[in-house]
């Protein structure tokens, strides 16, 4: 690429990531010349795919697809990417209080009424989520009162059965990969607004069917996506400082400016505050990316010659309250060979391990999954992990979460843009908030705004 | 200032608040070679003195003194700075529920029981904070119990007066400018244990002495250091990033970069984790700057031609449950001399009033105190504000505060030295946390951490 000093467009997309791409390709659709400038020598952001040969791939980052989530798979088709669905049959591995068992879904067997429990609680969230408006949280009539209290509290206090209580708070953790700062009410009601599959389903009347993969791995969305764009993505481009007036943005990068008429800013809201704004923003802003920490995961994966675990009945899925790996799933390709298991050390297991030696990580989590599927486990063929809050330009996994407080005291600052900024990412999207599908959402309504500030 | 391109020194200290300037201080006099750089034109950080004429001057950052802050009253001392018992002789004027009253103290007349209920939760809180080992919080018997917990619930719990519960939280919450993410009962408990006088002064047996101000503003102290340090304080050099290694960091500033054995880094946390770090840091690290938020107050001062409240026999304090004002003091120079009251447009005030019109802002102001301290206060001679949230280099005050799980989390990150980087400021002390006492100790304590790695 060549020396990029002084170049102009009518819109800068800071960051390739989905939403970044999506909303220059959907500029680029309309005629708009849109540029992409990105810190990584690479395109996904929080998607990585890893290929390791005859069809397989690891996927580091975000991969599933939910029923419901429509732009996304309406994108696939567009780039000739296909989907597969997750392999999940057979039965849940269950660790509670040191004894393994085994039952088909979420619960085990003799825990039938904590079904029933998790049913009613997410039925009752999913009514009280409908009195959110679309992506204004804060107005919704009882919004002071839902934030002021915790997701956790409120649990604590509305549902008398300590399983179906667990299994709704790791429903909405999984959102936030178990960040210590506790979400409040209204901030899992906004989730579960924007679209959380894992509480919808559970008060779906009919079978919405299976999760979904990307073949070839999720990263391909973003790949295909630059491709098309060519050019116009300029990868190793660090955002230093975005200067802003009436007139537009000038995007200060490692390697020279980028002048345009509107600036979209698709980093996680922490990530966006870390920029130097000329002039300065103002506090409210500043201070809405004070409150929106990341939460921290470390995906690992472990590969075996066969999906071992599918002789014995398993769906290669755990529900733990113990060790460093406390929830997995079978993330082996479409052909189903290699067997791959996909962990997920989160939260505080994150952060007592990341610092260990990676031998010893790796001892922690192959005794886990062979507490798990057995001894088989214990010997895979390849390991891979990746740590997200280590990750220099994310800082976290899944996404950014909103402490008690957050949302009604600075949600208007989320989405409002700033002379010619706008802001995007889904951390700051109205549906699906926290999943793939949000950021392509994001990336699209963005670029409608912009397109409608263009001369 | 001569250009500075490859300066090379023992220690380079990166911020000129009073931390800065202390430890900068300390070294100079251990015969260490050490620079400060400054993203300012000026010295100071949070405290600000505007000088207005006739030996009178406004405060506009940190000002006061309590009994048993030993470090910072010696520093003035050595600086040939005078301390004044700051004017607060008189009744306090108490708004409730729409009603205005006037009392001696905390509390209004017939509201004894209050100030019962508030000494013994004082005593408990008190009590409960030795537990804390100084300046590890997360190692408490009981941290994690106390660190789920957010401060107002265990209140809500614990304190049946409600009065003496308002009073409490009105307390600590002082130390926080009504930040609102909810701060834990660990973090709270943190505070007291370094150091809270708000708090010990409830349940001290003897009288502590008055609070105390600078004569001629908060500020003098670092420029008085400053002065003594000369050309080694480095104004308008803004730090971007910083290279760490073994063997010395290297921080690049707008005009330059400086080469140290050693680096200080005395930023607000959350402003360190907008610091770009070569190689990055660790996860753990730059997640504690991701939940540590800035409170919000912007300062309001008032001048008259004379301390008309004292006339009535008020203290210029006001203790109130409604406006944008709801907390003042008498802020007039020793002489008396013009009147000046401060009032603190904390928090959900300031989040309202800051992007109002200035004039509204002011009518809001002004309204308030008139409702406090009659018809004289409408029409001030000159009026003053100052929105610390606005203020691009310390996005908020009085400080940083840590939201409920934080401390256990994150808590060791605090003050763990990175390589040849060490962090500082009042936020990371562990002696009188969040004030200009804490700013102090913390500088010393971080020169004679430095000067230990010096050959």
């Amino acid at each position: 690429m060549a020396a990029m000093a002084g170049r102009e467009c009518d819109v800068v997309v800071c960051g390739a990531g989905l939403a970044g791409l999506r909303a220059a390709q959907e500029l680029k659709r309309a005629g708009a010349e849109a540029l992409v400038v990105e810190a990584r020598e690479r395109v996904g952001g929080r998607t990585l795919t890893e290929q390791i040969g005859g069809g397989a791939f690891i996927d580091h980052g975000g991969q599933w697809v939910s029923p419901g989530q429509e732009e996304i798979v309406a994108l696939a088709g567009e780039l000739g990417l296909e989907l597969f669905p997750s392999w999940d049959e057979g039965q849940t591995v269950h660790w509670s209080e040191g004894r393994r068992s085994v039952a088909p879904g979420l619960f085990d067997a003799g825990e039938e009424g904590a079904m029933e429990g998790l049913r009613a609680v997410a039925k009752q969230l999913t009514e009280m989520a409908t009195e959110l408006p679309e992506g204004a949280p804060w107005e919704a009539p009882n919004a002071a009162e839902w934030d002021d209290v915790t997701l956790d509290a409120w649990l604590a206090e509305n549902v008398p059965d300590p399983l179906a209580r667990f299994g709704m708070a790791r429903s909405l953790e999984g959102v936030f990969a178990g960040g210590p700062g506790k979400t409040s009410l209204l901030a899992a009601l906004a989730i579960i607004r924007s679209g959380a599959h894992e509480v919808t389903r559970l008060v779906a009347e009919e079978q919405l069917g299976p999760e979904r993969r990307f073949v070839g791995g999720a990263q391909g969305l973003s790949e295909r996506i630059a491709a098309e764009l060519g050019e116009r993505v300029l990868l190793g481009h660090r955002v230093g400082q975005i200067g802003h007036a009436d007139s537009g943005v000038a995007v200060e990068t490692d390697r020279g400016t980028v002048r345009a008429r509107c600036g979209i800013v698709t980093f996680p809201p922490t990530i966006a505050g870390r920029i130097r704004y000329s002039p300065a923003l103002p506090a409210a802003r500043d201070h809405l990316t004070q409150r929106l920490p990341m939460g921290w995961v470390i995906k690992v994966h472990c590969l075996y010659d066969s999906r071992f675990w599918a002789v014995d009945g398993l769906a290669g899925k755990v529900v733990s309250d113990e060790g460093a790996i406390r929830a997995t799933a079978d993330n082996s390709p479409p052909s189903g060979s290699p067997g791959i298991l996909v962990g997920f050390i989160e939260g505080a297991q994150a952060r007592r391990l990341a610092p260990a030696d990676p031998d010893e990580r790796r001892s922690a989590v192959l005794a886990d999954l062979s507490r798990y599927f057995g001894e088989q486990a214990a010997n895979p063929d390849a390991y891979y992990e990746y740590s997200w809050g280590d990750d220099e330009f994310a800082r976290g996994a899944y996404g950014g979460y909103l402490t008690a407080g957050v949302w009604t005291s600075y949600g208007p600052a989320m989405r409002r843009p700033i002379g010619p900024m706008l802001w995007a990412g889904t951390e700051v999207s109205a549906a699906w908030n926290g999943k793939l599908e949000g950021a392509v959402h994001s990336g699209r309504t963005v670029a409608l705004e912009a397109l409608d500030r263009l001369p």
